[in-house]
């Protein structure tokens, strides 16, 4: 496994690997402080590609002022053995300085989706989050890039962007990973006390509980979300920041009716809820047929 | 040579023709109505590379609401015909429906750079230019693209562009081709009335000027500035839009002192003026050295 520091580095050791782009190239963009969630993603693009490449970049663009950035957990020596083990062939891990040696004049801007859920609780995220996978895409030329779905918007975000700037990539979601009792993975769970951990299990029961009850006849949206929040509130540290349900890929808003006849489009229930300090996202998604 | 209306049909042919990226593609983007400008631009991506690709493609996005997009000069069998003498191997030729199928919610911006000269004359200009360009380097792949530097703002902001972005691609930047009396070739100037395009050639004839001028012991940028402005006024139907004196390609301020001591960045006098309903821009790099 090749570790690059350098966009030097790297675009040396890509070249050679894919063979002037004629081999495919799977890529994985994190933000290091990998979990099993990173590596079903890691194999995946291993599995369906040539060339897996991994990038670990805590990026500053997508970091609020007053957000966890300072703190964000890092593990390189961890980072680079899971890596390894899921037959990652290049990681790219540069600093700061090699991806923004100037501030960016230069900003990729997703209107619509990105004003709503975390979008609008943090805002310019998605901007940072623009920004950094546009230069990532330009440095790596991935036929294939592997997304969690646990970060919903954020795939809905990216794939929009593909598709206006006619990025010659296929953006690949992937299932969210769970731990044994539903939480999904995150690299900020570290941060939950165990108290918190325990109660931090409603977010995927409340969707699990969710499923059942879009398919009740009479059920609104209005009366679903009132529910889950209800769910969610039974846990006793538990501050919602958003609970919605939204269309997606569109992530626009559902007609009051639409739940009571058949679902149209995909439904994404999404919500954010804070721990303490801690701010964890979840969501699943509803389909017209009733299927996950 | 290759005609493609369609991505589809650019694609299957531009990968043929590469033999998968293999073989160097100059590009040169226009919106067509080429003139000697343009093919010494197609004949330098012939020249220094395997593959030259024209793109002919009216942007809707960089024309404000009061702009000459619906009056924009067309005429592409004799494109094609220039097109095909200077070399080019494939012309991109889409509908506005192949670049925009739907109004694109993404947005390539560029700050700082754009809020000046053309960019405060056209706000949102250089957004419709960064989101084609951003759209047609992800589409033909360059390894070198083309630019006159009539456009000489364009060349910065794009530049920058592919810095921030990490395009892997070069920025050409060519010089600007004029009539035998100096006018810059333009498409636009096919809408000067006789009498007009005779006293268009004051743009080009007070840059010459200010060649001189520039290196007067003590010439101050104000005081240059207001020499251009009096010899462009000297044409009676010319009003001015701008005439500014910025550091290229940065577009910053000079510092009033510049002029009299040597210049430390090269210098860009750029105007626009208008002859009726017909804008002319032009522009001079004035370098350090004293040269050209």
């Amino acid at each position: 496994m090749i570790v690059a520091r350098t966009i030097t580095d790297l675009k040396e050791h890509l070249y050679a690997l894919s063979e002037g782009g004629r081999r495919s190239i799977g890529f994985v963009p994190t933000m290091g402080y990998l979990h099993e969630g990173h590596a079903s993603l890691m194999r995946e693009a291993k599995a369906k590609n040539v060339i897996a490449v991994l990038s670990v970049f805590v990026n500053p663009t997508q970091f609020g002022p007053n957000e966890d950035l300072d703190r964000y957990p890092r593990d390189e020596e961890r980072d680079l053995k899971l890596a390894d083990e899921c037959g990652i062939d290049v990681v790219f891990l540069p600093t700061v300085q090699q991806m923004y040696p100037k501030p960016s004049k230069t900003s990729i801007i997703v209107s619509g989706l990105t004003d709503r859920l975390c979008g609008a609780s943090r805002p310019r995220h998605f901007d940072g989050v623009g920004l950094i996978v546009g230069k990532l895409f330009h440095l790596i030329k991935p036929d294939r890039v592997y997304f969690g779905m646990k970060d919903a918007q954020q795939v809905a975000v990216i794939q929009q962007m593909v598709d206006d700037l006619n990025f010659d990539t296929v953006i690949v979601p992937c299932p969210t990973v769970r731990e044994p009792d539903g939480l999904a993975l995150s690299s900020r769970n570290v941060y939950l006390s165990a108290e918190h951990r325990a109660q931090a299990v409603i977010l995927s029961q409340s969707l699990e509980q969710a499923r059942g009850w879009i398919q009740e006849e009479t059920m609104t949206a209005g009366s679903l979300l009132s529910r889950v929040k209800e769910r969610i509130g039974s846990a006793p540290d538990a501050v919602i920041d958003y609970v919605e349900l939204l269309r997606y890929p569109s992530l626009e808003p559902l007609d009051e009716q639409e739940l009571t006849h058949k679902l149209e489009s995909p439904a994404l229930l999404a919500m954010a809820v804070k721990f303490g300090t801690t701010r964890l996202i979840d969501n699943s998604l509803y389909h017209p047929s009733g299927g996950v």
